[in-house]
């Protein structure tokens, strides 16, 4: 096997490598990205039917996320706006109710404890340092509970709650009996607050590709001009006194550094010689990624919009808990969207694609009514089930992570750097925070070997 | 490279793997067992110093523990009573108190609390069934608090919060904050009761063997008859239509089936093919080994005995919070053991073993006075950072993991079968629990043989 040489090897092509790529060859680096897959992209898959992209993966981007919106303007991809006239349905047993906005049309009793739950929220939310996150003066006790502790201390109302975790499931695609308030919080503040995660119209499902999200990744690597493997997962990272040596499966690539951009649990399975300290392995143990399935129905038309709904749907009753209009801008053919999350993805991650399709196309039925029942094509991933990334969308810290580990999070062990959205201080697990962990990781590297 | 033939692989040589492989050979199957290390034992190891034997790894066995008890009179092995003769130590600030037992000498009403604490802890504990933890009545509410959580609501004294720190450190090697009150309850079930977990004279204290432990694995080994191949790391399993394919460094064994008998987060480590489900992976994702470095200094003599001094203190000031008397059954020379458990193992995990001898010895010399300033030995072990177990005691789960995962633990996935003390129903974490799930794991694949 031959030796393959550069400045620096990137491991994962995914956005946040991909950056981290960009920004080195602009800088008159050598690059070698080593990616597992037969694509680049990662987290985020594009497909096609009849001509309309369909991702399987990251498709939003949203106001604040300042690195993609710019790379994609300046790269000439237009975007388009989640279609939202009409009102979304809110289903609750056999009740159907229209609203409009991000709160659903519960009781007073419950939206007053709804409120007065997202308010907190963002209030601790702002007293979490980005960078930081186990310097906030209350971190022990945040990080030493779970948030579905914190709901039930704070939310005395059960509709409120049920509200709370399909919230929680849609930004973390967990439960809350799995995650940190710590962490909780430190997300909720990395994106600005919980409307800009949870809103359509305001926050982070706003914009969408025209081409889908896959081909402005493959941008991304066009434009930065790295040598780019395919095929390539890398199994073993060895640091030698003048460099490092990274072993994939076809090909052996000798660097000065080597950025890591793949999830934690991933870059915790790689073969390091020297062997990973304690704290840098213990920490990837205990960074488990989030389970969602992305399952999508194509009808003739969005037959939806015409009955003046946005196609955007919200239940505590599931599996699917919420639904989006992932139309192409066209509007033809109709597609809707639905997310298996948290414990709906787990039960049905290891079923069958005909299994699932029945019981996905079923709760379409329920909500949207029988038009939903005969999709002309049907299409969904299971994040959790792909090798070369093992859960979606990001990884979460259970408690006591953040305050035991958090420092080990970005800190390079010799010629190795971390970069990845979880490694992120602004949309952490986004795409956005993705690019941002690649500037980072990039930049360290430069500045060792000026 | 040589294709070995077997019925049976079992990945792992500490006692679980051991104990699978013993089992099998007994109904004449042909077993390779594959061991990373140069050295079996795996948790358990032995080392010794001029003449004497230092368990750097796991070295009691106390009542209830069957299986361990069984082997070793067996085979000769015989044991003694961890050196009780005295008082014990407890230290807080700067005043130290002598006492008696498993309770420290608190105020009256820090001793109600822990005294109520334990009872509920202990009542809980018998209504979650040890096959099954995730259908305990109340396991989702269990299962979504950390032990922290639970500890604030119920124990309303500061000092004896502490000592219940101490007490779940010296269990779990992690603290409150990490744990899922659930797993605490299942870990406090499948030993019998806390007084179990915790006493020296009538729980899993008790017993040490006088050759040191490391000693029993071997002959467990001997006993077996089984091929050990050693420095044999296995880095990936094929799955075939006809047996498996366990590839190791230095040699592949093609077998029947594969018992993996590692630590679950090692077990993801490996490279499956064709890659396992969702739900076994998300699981291992979610199995965080705890954090333990045992520390032993040597001494002439045990010259706290003379004072009256079992050589057990407790103290939350730390950063050793435990110590016992590790002397061999001589009592000559006087061995000291000190435990840094959770965050103070953390703290200093990826420190110089002289860095840590200075803080260790220094803490000693504060409990048991200036004659603890020279030993003439010190060594010590941070099992997190031991490539092949990444951590000890054991695994503990986060919150929310046995009830989305729980039904992943046992499973075999084709002629994959799993065992380690991870798995066991009685005295998980313990030796004891390795047997046990090497034996279950034997039967298994012997019915599947048969």
């Amino acid at each position: 096997m031959s030796d393959r040489l550069a400045d620096v090897c990137v491991v994962g092509g995914g956005f946040a490598g991909l950056m981290a790529a960009r920004a080195l060859t602009r800088a008159h680096k050598e690059v070698v990205v080593l990616e597992a897959r037969d694509r680049l992209g990662g987290r985020v898959h594009t497909l096609s039917f009849e001509g309309a992209p369909l991702d399987l993966g990251g498709q939003w981007i949203g106001p604040t996320q300042d690195r993609i919106e710019r790379f994609a303007r300046t790269e000439g991809f237009d975007t388009f706006v989640t279609h939202g006239e009409g009102q979304h349905l809110y289903v609750s047993g056999n009740k159907t109710k229209r609203f409009a906005g991000t709160i659903p049309p519960l009781g007073p009793l419950a939206l007053g404890w709804l409120g007065y739950g997202w308010f907190e929220l963002d209030r601790l939310a702002k007293q979490v340092p980005l960078d930081a996150p186990w310097t906030a003066k209350r971190a022990r006790e945040w990080d030493g509970q779970t948030l579905a502790t914190f709901l039930d201390r704070h939310v005395r109302s059960g509709s409120a709650r049920k509200m709370f975790r399909v919230a929680i499931e849609t930004v973390f695609a967990c439960d809350p009996e799995d995650v940190s308030l710590l962490h909780a919080l430190f997300y909720i503040h990395a994106a600005g607050n919980l409307d800009m995660l949870l809103s359509t119209d305001k926050g982070a499902q706003r914009d969408r590709f025209i081409t889908g999200a896959q081909p402005v990744a493959e941008r991304l690597a066009e434009n930065g001009g790295a040598t780019i493997e395919l095929d390539s997962p890398v199994r073993r990272i060895e640091q030698l006194r003048d460099g490092v040596r990274v072993s994939a499966s076809r090909m052996t690539v000798r660097a000065s550094r080597v950025i890591v951009a793949i999830p934690p649990t991933l870059a915790g399975r790689i073969d390091y010689d020297p062997v990973l300290p304690a704290a840098r392995d213990q920490l990837t143990q205990r960074m488990p990624q989030g389970s969602v399935i992305k399952c999508l129905a194509v009808y003739s038309e969005p037959f939806w919009r015409r009955e003046g709904l946005t196609g955007q749907s919200l239940s505590s009753d599931g599996p699917l808990h919420v639904t989006f209009d992932a139309s192409p801008k066209s509007g033809s053919p109709g597609v809707l969207l639905g997310f298996l999350e948290g414990t709906s993805a787990r039960k049905l991650a290891d079923r069958s694609t005909e299994e699932r399709r029945a019981i996905v196309i079923d709760n379409f039925a329920r909500v949207f009514g029988a038009r939903a029942k005969n999709p002309i094509h049907y299409v969904d991933r299971c994040w959790a089930s792909e090798p070369f990334t093992r859960g979606c969308y990001a990884a979460y810290l259970p408690p006591g992570v953040w305050t035991s580990y958090g420092a080990a999070l970005r800190t390079p062990i010799g010629r190795i750097h971390w970069a990845g959205t979880e490694t992120a201080t602004r949309w952490n697990g986004y795409i956005e925070g993705a690019l941002q962990s690649g500037e980072r990781a990039a930049a360290e590297v430069l500045a060792e070997l000026a």
